[in-house]
């Protein structure tokens, strides 16, 4: 069983500062993608760098998507992390799927896209609702974009109604998290090993 | 300060059986819409009538819909009650909006839609997740045929992430739900009439 | 290559009469599956059956959704047909949908629901806007019951804004439908294969 | 019939360059608001402003929102300009939104937030599908933080399915998009009057 790498984002709001929601979301996923040998770099916290508004794959010398695009298109699975505000998926999480959208221009001679063959998963977190239309917002951008979305591939947490609990507060992690998250890296991981042996042939 | 009418729908997809968590929110909306001399009638239960699929306001001499078309009409206001299935509106409840999509089609002399000058609000519940994007499917398709949203329409709850409590089954009232439901009426009766006395013009 | 079997659901709003559009796009991915080696069956028209209401895999004697549920898992593929009825997708389509949420207590052994180890890509049209709205819907619902989204898994077409020509009616196939139905064609077979000879280990 | 002002922003992924085709639309309604005598400010074009990432109404010294948020509340109706990505509103206009999240702590004694009695439309443009998602995304936030959504607020434009054309390039304007227009602008302006007259009483 060949090692495989994951890349996770991180589209948090917040350049910096205390250790965030998403990240500890992210870090759950890890902790059961290690299992199935695939290696999670650290984060990439979107915020902290200089992302241009856009949908090329470079908007000028200051962009620094060309290397974040890079690190994703290195690694054989995506971890999306977004957390959620008014109910949906974050600005910064949307300025990457925009980012994403001159993969449609960028295929190779057999029509697939610089993603093609590998898979995505999301990692969500918010303080109320809002998981099931982040997840609907990354599938569809993600899946138009090229990417392979795995069996139940949406980790996620969220409080009680109008409730202002943050997920890396809780004092332990809630088990129906850790379960999901089992599903959710063994399929990716069993996924993106047969996609990387046998890619789609375009 | 005259009296006004509002007209509430529960989409849940049970027709019958023990009280449903969509009549429990409807009934705190209709509890803080008394204090503002609006009355509201019984909740129709969608799923226990025949109401056929398609998008014209009569669909043969089986379909319950010319009935409970002419009830949401004679109101001022439609409370619109779902609960959530799968992060999203339930089935019946988009029914009940396909329905309505014949309004598009019957307007008067001005322009104006059978819907026009009256008032919509939101009663959503949900075991978890999903009442921000069910409010957007409602406030989309609603607007779309002619009603009008008051200012923060919508009063939900729904429990933490991949849990199965009811809302009928709640210990006590979450204040925020009464705050909300507050706030909800307050507006929505204001706006009524407002409405009711200076219609559109079209 | 051994023969795959796709099944395909017609979630339009009629259960009779002229063919219908969506029906049109399924036989669009029909046609090219076929190059695949893929055998698609007639479309299941879901509105000329009686599925009640529901979200368990048996809602009494006069249910049809259990013979529809047999020939759905039955097949190594499925093809999600819908019409657009206010930028989203049909009632009856969410009905669907709503039944399928029943996929979550039937796991096996391995936790793997019936759905497991099985593609699905969607068939969507509309006059005019909310194809993309409709495949979020889709594919997160779809993703949340076991299924598999292969990428680019979206056959659509909707005419300009506000337009009311239907797809079956277009004097000659749009170019960029069949690119994309061939797209969606070869990567749902290929990603079908792999998992069926090698399905997640749960 | 006192004058009103209307503040239209632009959240196009462009800070400058030629035209946009959502000025364009923009100025639709901004032609037909004028009839029923509401001033519509130049556009304010938020990618050419640094409109810092958070959900606080002053994210420090070099963040332009505070004088926008200012514009913006100095108006009695909002217009609310995006193009569509991905079927979705732009990364910039879910920025906008979330700076608007502030509102939700700003309210005065009577519990209403800076945005009340103040009513916003939508004015989305894309090459091809979405506009109702993105009605759906801005409607739900943009209730949810005080706006009221007068019957009818989404003045629209996209083209066939994975086409290209831009709105601003057609050879003349949409009959659709003009009738739409004039009910938008009349509803709009009607229901901002009574609002401004009698505004919610909290």
């Amino acid at each position: 069983m060949a090692a495989l790498i994951a890349t996770a984002i991180n589209c948090s709001l917040s350049a910096k500062g205390r250790s965030s929601s998403t990240d500890a979301m992210i870090a759950v996923l890890a902790e059961h993608f290690a299992e199935h040998d695939v290696k999670v770099g650290k984060p990439i916290r979107i915020a902290a760098r200089n992302v241009k508004w856009g949908v090329s794959s470079n908007e000028g010398p200051d962009d620094d998507w060309p290397a974040i695009r890079e690190a994703i298109l290195a690694a054989d699975i995506l971890i999306f992390g977004t957390p959620i505000w008014m109910g949906q998926i974050s600005s910064v999480a949307k300025l990457v799927l925009e980012r994403m959208d001159a993969f449609l221009s960028e295929t190779d001679e057999a029509g697939r896209m610089p993603s093609s063959s590998k898979v995505a998963v999301a990692a969500i977190v918010g303080n109320e609702d809002g998981a099931h239309w982040a997840s609907s917002q990354l599938f569809q951008s993600l899946n138009d974009t090229g990417w392979t979305i795995p069996a139940v591939a949406a980790c996620y947490w969220v409080g009680e109604a109008m409730g202002d609990v943050d997920f890396r507060d809780l004092p332990h992690r809630p088990r129906k998290v850790t379960e999901t998250a089992k599903m959710v890296t063994a399929n990716a991981a069993h996924l993106a090993r047969l996609l990387k042996a046998s890619p789609y042939p375009g």
